[in-house]
């Protein structure tokens, strides 16, 4: 089997279903028709084996992680998925292991209406690159650069969860399903970045970490924050675990989560709880946008903070 | 420096100059705005080190060469280059490789108006994604399925030079500026692309190999076709080695040309020498399109002749 064969067998089906798909897998490029009074957002992430996942991964989590990482970028701007790229690096052919990886990337594509319009297939180390394309009303995109004094600071679902699991699979502990789940099939909080048109006045997606990611949304705009850690939203998981620890990193600073961090004027605050219902997740108001700059931490007793570690680095400063 | 330092230390300037990016690299997507007049043409490729290159090539060279292969991909649509992303994997920080391998991709970047607007730097074996985005009037793409039977086959360029250089790089010998430009630094015929809208019936760039890559052409058009080798358009370099070898794979079978391979009704002829001086590269027609499938090759004495290898596989058949 060629390597364009290893494509046409695992994700021909994925290519088709949308009427703005002009040509897609299988000539020099795909063409695409983007409608008029959209801008096109744009993303492109790499997962590599030893780095982001443990070459051992379930390969359909791994292909459901891949994709769903890329569609939190577009839920981070408000855009709505529509097509996606995938360069695969697979150090061997592997058919079994695959159909697993295409099974896990069909059902996220199939979930949120996004066509696999192109690809590359390569020889090498495992690596998957995916590039994610979303439409957004033009001029409308959420950015990280507008959050503004008196803000409330809120996030989505609840933060640690992938880094507990990451923590206890490089442990060799055993991983409740809720932990696993978090970790290998992080769900990409698309219908609440859409909700958010006209609300939030800076959006980003935590891949990193609360405090770096939050980190963002505050120097591009200018602005600072306090945040409660009492108000923090956590799994019952999560919570065991700092009640034993009081290892704060964990929800600050711990990446993967996926999960939106995004700041609403203060007269949104009571909107909160339809917003929820319409986008089925949880939203938690954790602290306010501030003048000046950088990130103050209440602590659980209500003391001043100071988080040690600000988010995951692939190059971290040698001093 | 961080990764994000990395990134915008070396890749910033690439960025900026074009209107219709309306937010480039530095939040959780860029926003592009596609003419509405137009298809969006993209492209993903991925270099891994050890298949596509050798460890240690020269880094201006790889910049060079990863967003060539993608622009040549739209070249072969027929689009204008608009805008790329880069998702970089990196063994470890090296300014100085980096700020070499930023100068190659700038330097083609800047010759064909391309922003780079997003990219993902990550630690992991060396490797290189690349997405490219044209822009091409709506419906007006020029696939690989559109040859009738009657028209000419042509090619741009010589064949075989970046085959030619690669053996002598694997062998250790010394090669000629000219064969390592043609491998390292491929020339992607975007106005060649553009100059055939309207003209050509069907057209793709030949990275594979001639008869591999127009062996696309016909399986998509359902036509065979019947060229003359004595008519492949062959340099100094590798018409010399023809002389001593007899060994025609190099100018069928060898990759990495990146020239363009088009068909042409037959009253077009008379126009290629205006279409190579618009476009400022040699075009060669080689044969025609014939009704049924396959390609038939006539030897240089004008006998039938089979090509042994038909292409580059990442994945052999092991059959």
């Amino acid at each position: 089997m060629s390597e364009f064969d290893l494509i046409r067998t695992h994700f021909a089906r994925l290519g088709a279903g949308r009427e703005d798909v002009v040509l897609g897998v299988g000539d020099d490029c795909a063409l695409l028709r983007p409608p008029p009074d959209r801008d096109l957002a744009v993303s492109i992430d790499t997962l590599v084996a030893g780095v982001h996942f443990l070459a051992d991964v379930d390969p359909g989590a791994l292909g459901h992680k891949c994709l769903a990482v890329g569609l939190s970028d577009l839920a981070a701007m408000g855009a709505e998925p529509a097509w996606a790229t995938l360069a695969l690096t697979l150090p061997a052919e592997d058919s079994a292991w695959l159909h697993a990886f295409a099974g896990g990337f069909a059902a996220v594509a199939l979930a949120h209406g996004v066509a696999l319009v192109g690809g590359d297939t390569t020889r090498g180390p495992l690596s998957i690159s995916v590039q994610v394309h979303g439409l957004v009303p033009a001029g409308q995109g959420i950015r990280r650069g507008g959050a503004c004094p008196g803000d409330l600071v809120c996030v989505s679902g609840t933060l640690g969860d992938a880094g507990l699991a990451l923590r206890g699979l490089l442990a060799g502990e055993p991983i409740a399903d809720f932990l696993r789940a978090r970790l290998e099939r992080p769900t990409p909080r698309v219908a609440l970045g859409l909700a958010l048109h006209g609300l939030a006045t800076a959006m980003i997606d935590i891949s990193d970490g609360l405090a770096a990611d939050l980190g963002h949304i505050l120097e591009e705009s200018g602005v600072g924050a306090e945040i409660r850690l009492a108000d923090l939203p956590l799994s019952p998981e999560v919570r065991d675990h700092l009640a034993r620890t009081q290892d704060w990193s964990l929800p600050l600073a711990s990446g993967d989560d996926y999960e939106l961090c995004f700041t609403l004027p203060p007269g949104q605050v009571a909107g909160l709880p339809a917003l929820s219902d319409r986008s089925g997740c949880a939203l938690s108001p954790i602290g306010r946008i501030r003048a000046g700059s950088g990130l103050i931490c209440q602590g659980p007793d209500g003391s001043p903070w100071t988080p040690e570690r600000t988010g995951f680095n692939h190059f971290p400063d040698p001093g």
